[in-house]
């Protein structure tokens, strides 16, 4: 169960996948449709000229960057490489990483963040999270910073701590960083330069949802040891990456103005959805990210909202969580407000 | 190893990729220019439309269809799914199953063909290869049908024997067809029907060759057993077909009369290198697809021909070939004509 099921329900007005509202940026879809002219040829199976952009973009060697089929292949890919028998996960948390575990024989816990905490990873929580990594055994690890479904943020200090314990334990540590260029500050939060001072740290990124093409799949992995980014490669399909995701990528890699422009305007855009939530009545969860948690009394929200033809994400199958959380991405200053008066017509209709 | 390395060498027309010399279908070039235009959506999950089309094609139900990303992710999900221990290939044979295979713990076997019967698998060799089925305790058997490098045919009573002896055996049996629907008549010789006679039998096809998309990935695998096709389906990721290619197979598979052009044309242009290539002195291997393996004296025409902006297959990496095999993909008149040309023009100045 994920997000974005146009394809069996009425949906004119998708909130339930996080994509840049400000949608595709012109250049990106220009090569995209370039690129379409050449699909005659096959993808270039090394990916040479994104992956030495990536690598350039973030300082590395070409050899510590690997590109997938949208960032759940490499997910997978690491599950096989790794072939975890006991992972760690955070809860709630993003649900794809127990399916990209489970093709395995894997055995998942979790470590429950704290609704009094607004589910966030500080303090306490996150000397106690250390602790059970410590003592746990585990092979993997995985955290999402910012985290689904909060779009909260970590502080790099903690992911540093969580970092290191990691290395000492022998635990391969996955940050998932796939919203990460969407907060306002990226630099300041991301593991994308840090991780190189630390052992069996992977940092997950995608171009999905920062240059909204989901359609297209495009997600990459940085490695800084290349004996294992070799063995995850070898978990992977020839050519996965098409030939359209490459080009995109190579021109997405060019738009700082365009994300620049995006992290301003999901900022202001998500405080008017968080305001206009509150006002309602709603419990909204703290988020850095281009999308928002919130509580809300009535439970039936999701399926009231789809009939409108808007589609958000029922959070009930998130492990810790339950009925009544939903999830919505930042769109538009227009939907958005079309949003809030859907469920405030919605509420006064009730009370009547 | 691959053909198609056109990142990494000057190549003005490439005879390494046996993609349909005809090239894409006008339509499923327009369905691909219109996806590009909705990539901001995440492709269906689920490729019901595009699974349900091919289902009908079969005569199927939906759920003994599963589509991946190129043939290739599909290898991959059945070598995850199966783990085989033991598999068996033929030699000479695709070198993209060893590595899907690899990914794994798994001890190949190679039944070789013979040279003196132009690798193919008919009479006496088909028995000896039943015989090593029965008593190998293999996993895994792939058939590639036409084979490659060789394009020939193998007789569906051949084909149906050697399943019958691989559900005996337990063996799973992947039949992969990805140049059958370039042959001249592939209700003849395909496994698309037959194979519900069976146990544990798969039948692996692609659209990349068949309708010259090889820069979008799409492929598919028909699957008897629901619950065989569920736990393949395990191993792939999520969103593994992107949104352009689940497009692009939907406007495919009604390109009846394009296919029907496509066999008439590859025919006749097959017979046209075949004869060039003999007169020129070369050994030519019989094929009835969209490629043709030959001997040649000079063990260095890869070489001189990319030098000229002509790239082909060298197959010394075949496992049971060697130097001076080279495969060529049947490319329209002009292109084959040059092709000859300019192998006759190099020959000249040798003599010279």
């Amino acid at each position: 169960m994920h997000g974005g099921d146009i394809y069996r329900n009425k949906v004119h007005t998708d909130f339930s996948v996080n994509i840049n509202p400000l949608g595709i940026p012109e250049q990106v879809r220009e090569k995209l449709a370039e690129a379409i002219g050449q699909v005659q040829a096959y993808p270039d199976e090394r990916c040479e000229e994104l992956r030495e952009k990536l690598a350039m973009r973030f300082g590395l060697q070409q050899e510590n960057v690997l590109c997938g089929n949208g960032a759940s292949e490499l997910l997978l890919a690491i599950s096989r490489w790794r072939r975890p028998k006991k992972a760690l996960l955070l809860a709630p948390g993003f649900s794809g990483y127990r399916r990209a575990l489970r093709a395995g024989d894997c055995r998942i816990t979790h470590f429950y963040l704290r609704k009094d905490e607004e589910f966030a990873l500080t303090g306490e929580r996150a000397k106690e999270l250390a602790e059970k990594l410590r003592n746990g055994g585990f092979d993997l690890f995985i955290l999402t910073n910012p985290s689904n479904p909060t779009g909260k943020l970590t502080e790099l200090e903690t992911v540093r701590m969580l970092a290191k314990t990691c290395e000492e334990a022998g635990t391969v540590m996955v940050v998932d960083e796939c919203f990460m260029e969407l907060t306002a500050e990226p630099e300041s939060y991301s593991m994308t330069k840090a991780f190189l001072e630390y052992s069996n740290i992977l940092v997950l990124r995608a171009f999905t949802k920062t240059f909204a093409i989901p359609g297209i799949r495009l997600g990459y992995l940085l490695c800084k040891d290349e004996a294992v980014a070799k063995k995850i490669a070898l978990q992977l399909p020839e050519w996965n990456v098409s030939l359209p995701a490459q080009a995109a990528g190579i021109a997405a890699l060019e738009q700082e103005g365009y994300l620049e422009a995006s992290r301003v305007f999901v900022k202001s855009q998500r405080a008017f959805l968080e305001k206009g939530l509150q006002k309602l009545g709603a419990k909204v969860y703290q988020s850095d990210a281009n999308f928002l948690l919130f509580q809300w009394k009535d439970e039936e929200l999701y399926e009231k909202l789809l009939k409108q033809g808007y589609l958000i994400r029922d959070c009930q199958d998130y492990e810790g969580l339950g009925k009544g959380y939903y999830r919505i991405a930042v769109k538009n200053r227009m939907e958005n407000e079309m949003l809030l008066q859907t469920i405030e017509t919605m509420q006064g209709s009730q009370k009547r």
